[in-house]
């Protein structure tokens, strides 16, 4: 059993964490006079008071075991979706509490799948609501690459062992201040990242308002826009290249970011072979889109072919979402192509979701080995990537992520065709989800939005978000015998 | 490199059994005299020369080395394809050689998939052709049990040493008179049972032709059939109850077989941990069809709604293909159900394609261990199969083949939507021809079929057969760098 009043108090810090963050969206609310104020008065005390109270439950020791880092994990983000559901819900802008969650968790797990459509189009919704929608997607970015890079390496989740940070900090053994050290600086190279976009931004002609929006939504993979048009309501090109430069920066290892703008190593990209596997794969999409589209597309015009063809390659390979131009119609090849990106997902150590290009790289390593040892079968082969060789026990736990993220995506297909929805709709919806994307393919494309599905869909996408975000066996274990056990 | 010779001396002993049996619908062509016998002569003779000719390469030695036995395997495939397209092109029944080899590769694999449709119907089709393309497939289902029994358990592919053939034989270190032996007994076990059929067929008011022709599709998990219609053009509840009957013996290991027929283990079924599991994927499946059939359509009868769920999912579960309703028009869930059951497949060790049953309950094992792992990450966790501690590597290469075959599912799908195909029969295809089934989604769903497809998507269809049937692996291998090199 695990030591529930441990996970209880670091909950509560960050619900006190939470409450404090919703002063920027009551600032905004404040400025623009929408009404939603008090929602979010209401919201930043009732958060505040449930934080508090939780904090009040004193730690009997200062150290968080195992099973607790699971638990601390799975429970933070579910208290961040519903304390971030509090704005929605009682500012009456989604009234469902259901739509509420579905919106928030969609925001905190970075996805982007939306239930607003044209029956409430974003563009009706006041302010504030809108900067904190856009704003969850920010902090969930803030709590990823603290979680990819620091926690779960240490959790021994899904193999990220592999894709831990090295960047310096205390060697002691005490996991607390080292997570701190870390966190502390890759937030510091987010952040950088984060203020450069949205000047960026601001310089194209974007309101302060929308550039911190998309700021948000880029950096972290989310996909919330301002507007229904998504991206191309802005109708410019510069704006365009931006948005696909900050969705590629936000789908590289954070840690590579940070030896390279504070270390100085420009190197540090060329020198990671994910780095590389990842730009190869989004060039060669990019290419085999460009060429698709000129071919079916007469007189699309060279640079607009690249433009769209890189912004959709690039959107949602970083599981972004944001949308230039709706995929579903330009045919089969782009959905295909589109789908197995769906599937990759950004690099380890990002804030974009998916299965992620390394564990890519490590399953194309593991069937030539496989080949390999079946020529010379009493010749023992070590899995390597580079030069590092990697540990037979991360192999065979990259391997069943891998499938488990397959079970997963059959299991939840099968559910929702279960409840009438057609079978392109329920994959579609279930990749989207569970690679954190936001967009999907039929009911839930690129045009389209989540709303119309029944509420049990929403629920089961909500929790499929929330799986997919935690790198599924951080979620699953808590599921498990071994887990509650003494 | 592979000593070819050896390799070349077997195919050469294939194509002279092979023309041997070119002798069968040699005859039955002569009985009905629908003028093709004249193509079976030539085949025959063709056959005849080239594997003749051969076998006159002398063999160094007796012994077949590893990588020779990978050669022996995919070549032998190749051969017999390429040897059963002569009668179909020969006589001129199936103009296009694209096509012939189409229909040999799809019988010789046990798929089914087939180029005749509403054009050139299969009624339309000569005695003798039908009954060729129909004793490919029990032909091909005899090579299979062979391989899936005695001869890739000593090649070491995909983990078939777990599903070894308990047979008596030689305990001698040469492999040649033990795969012999096996082969001898599984044989004689699986000819008794395609007897019964033919004859439980015949009493239900087959004639003997189409007894004999369903009965090799059915105990191949094949699914040719002489009309049109499938099973349903019979109209016979007696016959559908048959063929499901041996449709799920077809799916079932035929090491089983021989221990409850020479042995008389009649508990050596329910021993079976994967058998169990097979039955418990099939009632479970066929529950939920049953309660979706009968809520969705009113009136249609307990005994027709039982009847057809159970069909149809007997039928995909064991890759047979054949149909007695259009299932793609039912709706949504089953179609997710059916394409989940196409991937599962049958039993190891049977004539049935897809992963294999016992791969899926590795994959389920291998998810629950690394749970336990997380929360015990010091503790060392044997991967059992019931009491049976499963080897490490063996655990291993078992996840690659599954991630094998998901690559080449999503390979093929984007191969063929850039050959312009819909992404749901582009998937459909995919996954019928990888898994050996015949009918899939979309446009080649169980009411239409694949002489519309452009040659390029045949080629590479009937190559996927071939890989899908060969467990991946051991056709892959022979692309490897490994297998060439000294």
């Amino acid at each position: 059993m695990p030591d529930f009043r441990n996970i209880v108090f670091v909950v509560g810090v960050l619900l006190l964490f939470l409450a404090a963050m919703m002063v920027l969206p009551l600032a905004v609310s404040l400025y623009y006079g929408d009404g939603d104020t008090p929602a979010f008065v209401w919201s930043l005390l009732i958060t505040a008071a449930v934080g508090g109270g939780l904090t009040l439950m004193r730690r009997k020791s200062k150290d968080i075991g195992l099973r607790e880092g699971f638990a601390v994990v799975a429970l933070s983000w579910a208290s961040a979706a519903l304390a971030g559901a509090l704005p929605f819900c009682i500012s009456g802008a989604i009234p469902s509490f259901t739509d509420s969650l579905f919106e928030s968790m969609s925001g905190f797990t970075t996805t982007g799948a939306s239930i607003l459509g044209a029956h409430n189009p974003v563009e009706t919704m006041p302010h504030g609501i809108l900067f904190w929608r856009s704003m969850t997607h920010w902090l969930g970015g803030m709590g990823i690459i603290l979680l990819s890079l620091a926690v779960l390496p240490m959790l021994g989740v899904g193999g990220m062992q592999l894709f831990r940070a090295e960047v310096p900090g205390p060697t002691k053994d005490k996991l607390t201040p080292r997570i701190k050290n870390t966190a502390e600086i890759l937030w510091l190279v987010y952040l950088g990242i984060s203020v450069l976009e949205a000047v960026l931004l601001w310089l194209g002609g974007m309101s302060v308002f929308d550039s911190a929006c998309h700021t948000f939504g880029t950096m972290a993979t989310g996909g919330f826009s301002t507007h229904s048009e998504s991206i191309a309501a802005f109708h410019s090109r510069y704006i365009e290249y931006v948005i696909i430069l900050f969705m590629f920066i936000a789908g590289t290892n954070f840690a590579l970011h940070y030896r390279f703008m504070f270390k100085g190593q420009v190197d540090t990209y060329w020198k990671s072979r994910e780095f590389r596997f990842y730009l190869f794969l989004i060039v060669i999409s990019t290419v085999l889109m460009l060429g698709y589209n000129l071919s079916t597309r007469p007189g699309i015009g060279c640079e607009t072919a690249f433009r769209e063809s890189m912004f959709q390659v690039v959107s949602i390979m970083t599981t972004t979402g944001y949308g230039t131009a709706d995929w579903e119609i330009w045919g089969s090849f782009p959905q295909v192509l589109l789908v197995l990106l769906m599937i990759v997902g950004g690099m380890a150590g990002s804030t974009g979701g998916g299965v992620k290009v390394v564990r890519i790289q490590l399953l194309l390593s593991q069937v030539r080995i496989e080949l390999r040892r079946l020529i010379h079968p009493q010749v023992i082969i070590p899995m390597k990537i580079g030069q590092q060789v990697i540990d037979d026990s991360i192999v065979s736990i990259v391997l069943a992520f891998l499938l488990a993220f397959g079970l997963l995506l059959g299991g939840a297909t099968t559910l929702l065709a279960l409840m009438g929805i057609d079978m392109t709709t329920a994959f579609g919806a279930s990749i989207a989800c569970l690679s954190n994307i936001g967009p999907g393919l039929g009911g839930v494309g690129p045009a389209d939005n989540y709303g119309w599905l029944p509420a049990a869909a929403k629920w089961l996408l909500l929790f499929l978000m929330m799986l997919g975000r935690l790198e599924i066996f951080t979620v699953l274990v808590l599921f498990s015998g071994s887990f509650w056990r003494r």
